[in-house]
């Protein structure tokens, strides 16, 4: 379990961060779907490790290799498409320290616990944020899909570290870098032009599906709607969406609910935001325990990690928000 | 799609809020379980309308009957468990003049689009909150499983209207009434004594699963866990929970990450907030528009509603979790 | 898990032969859909018990009450279809003898076995042929869909106690009764005009998906599409059927593949035999054994039951092969 | 929809004939289960092609690269198994002259009815036969599973051209072969020591999951159970199992049920048999149509192809029983 979502548009995630390929593979995809291939490169190097000075020192292609399902002419052909990439970088020595001691803030400790000694712990092993990588794959193609039906994501870092002007939200991650520590932020995503009455009823309805979809993005530790949390400090009246014609069509006034109402699309705008914690892995020392002997250790991670992963996550919370979304819209029109 | 939820521990909840019966068929539980009906009674008694003076003047007995899957000693036959509650106090004319005039905040809209002429209206249809009893027998069936296994949910309101202190969140109920408005407000909600290690990779997560399910609960728009949304103002040095052995075990001193990291339980508590939006229903004027032509209309939204559903809600927090964990841990012990 | 089949027109049976009521809850069903209630009324009648002299003396008047779903107009409203019957004439002290001795060629001791004291072994429990009723529901409600599009599904028996001439069926049966025995026998079904290129690749194809529903009906024993079985005799030149061009459509000259190839229709008509054993159920006294002793027992089945389950099963099987049939023909038009 | 397959023991199978790359990924493998590579692949050669006088001209070496999942100890490490065979020995140059004309007995015109001009008709595709070699990996490492918990599964051809005594058979097939033409049989596989009450109710039972694996397999046109389609000759009084207890145990005195009472086993051996078409393949002329224009062709089949695939076959049907009943055993033991 796990590894697997969608109904139509469904996908299958494989891969450890050191082990010799990751990739996935997609089921629902249309036959005679065309790919352009270096559009989804491009999507891909915008989550690259290596690729901007905010990210880990590890360097990784990432170049996307179609394993099967895609024909010469870069069409699918209605067969599963299964995409690859090889880890090249990958320093396992790092990590032979950690067999023993769980890093405070990653998924050491229940991964021990769940999967015992024959686990995969080098760099995370499937808990890295190194499987957003396939993730990116499955919600690039998504978005081309997406695109050809007019519907356009676009994700931004709307605070890092407490702050919210650009600037200063780099420097925040500057600031942390230097002190060995990191900072955690919000990623806002838009999804516009998708029709009204897209999603379905109760546990599979737009919300659910992009909240499963989102919290598999590792760091992940919140989400919301619309007015989202701040709903708890406002009336009906205010959060109401009244709705008015215009431009020829129903729309609301605002856009209090983010584009949903009982789980289905309203045709106005989508708007959702994730919360990411702060990178778990830093220089600075802290308190863990010897698994073997029960015992107190100070712990250094030592290693390639990224001071603040929202830059990178920006284009994930888009590939989430896309396969989630053509998931929906697939599902929405077997029913007319 | 949309009324099916959970892998092993997982169940069907169908019905509308006026239609003739609602219920849940349940499939997952172990043969020879014993249902405490008394206890399960009192637990839907909690979410009944008409219980206290914050709901909706609607009477509902809620009584579950158990159509199929119990034996004459309330023990499960290994068969599934379907229980139903009939609808009884219906007044669907209340509802007519609303087929063409969206209630704004509501599911109206998109389900005139998904759904035409042919869908059930009265009362929200299938997306009133009258769905989340079904949801609380599920809950309230997987509580007790979970008790046996010595696992305890508890959830409360934290924040209504803005207020977190309980007499003044009650004020503020009170005030939105008067005035015909409503409130919004923030559940919290604690699992306690979940083993280490439970929890599926990436898109299964206990993250993922109780946020799927939360987000089944009509005007949920917003989940965190542990931090949430704070995280984004944290440095990791803060936000890290450093681990110390305890009272035997392996505990962290902090609880930050609300008890799971890489989606698995670290051994100490659950916590999750969900954000609710006020009821859309409120008696004050709204703008909408008559479908037929277009034109802007007046709408007065009659019948009989919660000005704040936040105390209502406490129980289907429990129950959307608790089905949600008990589906987890099952998941977890199979793979030993 | 067992009880819930399909992707998109996914439904799940629920009840026991003695429970309170049986039942089946449909997803996927678009809103809007017109249900014809006589007609699915005389289809299930096909079924009934007491409806001829061939089948249990039980009575039940088998009426259908939907609980949700269907809307005043009989339109399905887009949610889930929830359909029941009431279980009136049972004699559940007809069974209190067998609580420990198991009948041949019945559920019974894997049944002990996997749910042990509790389970519901009166008439059968939810192995019982009776809860091949709602599949008919489901089924009778697909078959009035899929007429709508032009398919039509009939299917007879073509071999009972061995005998092949209609007359001489019916004999074996009456013999078989005579004796206080009863026969097994073949049902042949044909689905005719579903357009070529239905069906999905190796496990969800129109034999995986038509198998694994047509097995779900008791004392299915085997199934063969087209030469089934004969093919072992056969070589390539003779099975194969060649292409040609006939009343301006594609056509192949023999169906001996029963209309499918690679799992996918070929716009032939699928074709397809399930094998039934003998009812077990005999009055003769057969060899048991005590489960509390391990002691030696001759068992004598008292109870009512059908001599020969075939001529009732032959609408069962075409209930089987529309619920299959409908969701595959769903499931491709997705892709398109 | 179709590549993927099982509830708790889940796997997806990709590739096409001459894609780069066939593989499977499996969900559910235990963490730290000991695959044995040699064991695996010697299972693997038994279905190679190439292997034996009876097999395609294909030479494929099918070596199993692991991807992901297994650690250097060749243990899982609790993430999804991702193994893969790189197609080395494709001619797709001898289906050029195919595009437009469907071969009798393939999947050629369904699949260009379903997939349009994008697909991979390239020796047949996603239903070529060599998509049985992932499905031979999954089903090889359950067999090691159940055979840690002491379960043997084995096939044989029991018919082939309509003979059942072994020298005839190969006779036939070379008779065949030397006619240019193909013939096929019958395979029966025999699953000892799976304990009694394994197996899902209605549509999940043994015989539903081994029906949908074993349909899976190309040319599969058959399944049946026990006495199978025999039963249609039967009295209940012949075909009844009758309960003995021996060598310590409930055993049954026949096993005429082929050890399934109600989709669950009974303690004796599941038995069954597949049919098996004769390979559509042939050096004979045979009738076809050129799509383009309607217009009848006389077509010869070229390229390398089995006369019969039943030898190969057999290793494929243990591997599709194998996968199958470890699904199911995983599933009896989650309900305990």
């Amino acid at each position: 379990m796990g590894n697997t979502i969608g109904t139509i548009y469904r996908f299958t995630i494989w891969g450890q961060s050191h082990a010799p390929e990751i990739g996935v593979t997609i089921e629902g995809l249309p036959a005679g779907t065309l790919i352009d291939r270096s559009k989804l490169q491009a999507f891909m190097d915008r989550r690259r490790p290596g690729g901007n000075r905010y990210s880990t020192a590890r360097r990784e292609g990432d170049e996307v290799f179609f394993a099967a399902g895609l024909n010469e002419a870069s069409e699918t052909v209605g067969a599963p498409l299964t995409a690859v990439i090889r880890n090249t970088n990958t320093r396992s020595s790092d990590y032979e320290e950690l067999k023993y001691v769980p890093r405070p803030g990653h998924a050491d400790y229940p991964a021990m616990v769940r999967f015992g000694g024959a686990r995969d712990f080098a760099g995370g092993g499937q808990f890295s944020g190194r499987m957003t990588a396939p993730l990116c794959i499955a919600g690039g193609i998504a978005l081309q899909l997406l695109e050809a039906r007019g519907i356009r994501i676009s994700a931004r870092a709307v605070m890092i570290g407490g702050e919210t002007e650009e600037e200063r939200m780099l420097a925040a991650i500057d600031e942390a870098r230097a002190e060995g520590d990191s900072v955690g932020g919000v990623v806002e995503c838009v999804v516009e032009n998708v029709p009204a009455g897209v999603g379905e009823p109760m546990f599979d309805g737009i919300e659910n599906r992009i909240a499963q979809m989102v919290f598999g993005i590792p760091a992940v530790k919140g989400i919301e709607f619309g007015n989202g949390f701040a709903c708890a400090s406002l009336r009906g009246s205010e959060n109401n969406d009244p709705y008015i014609f215009s431009e020829g069509r129903v729309q609301t006034r605002t856009n209090h609910a983010g584009g949903i109402y009982g789980g289905m699309t309203s045709g106005m705008p989508i708007v959702f935001r994730a919360a990411f914690k702060p990178t778990p892995s830093i220089a600075k020392e802290q308190d863990s325990i010897d698994m073997r002997t029960g015992e107190a250790v100070r712990l250094c991670v030592h290693g390639r990690h990224d001071p603040c992963i929202v830059p990178r996550a920006v284009p994930v919370v888009e590939a989430a928000a896309a396969a989630a979304v053509l998931d929906e819209m697939m599902m929405s029109e077997i029913h007319v």
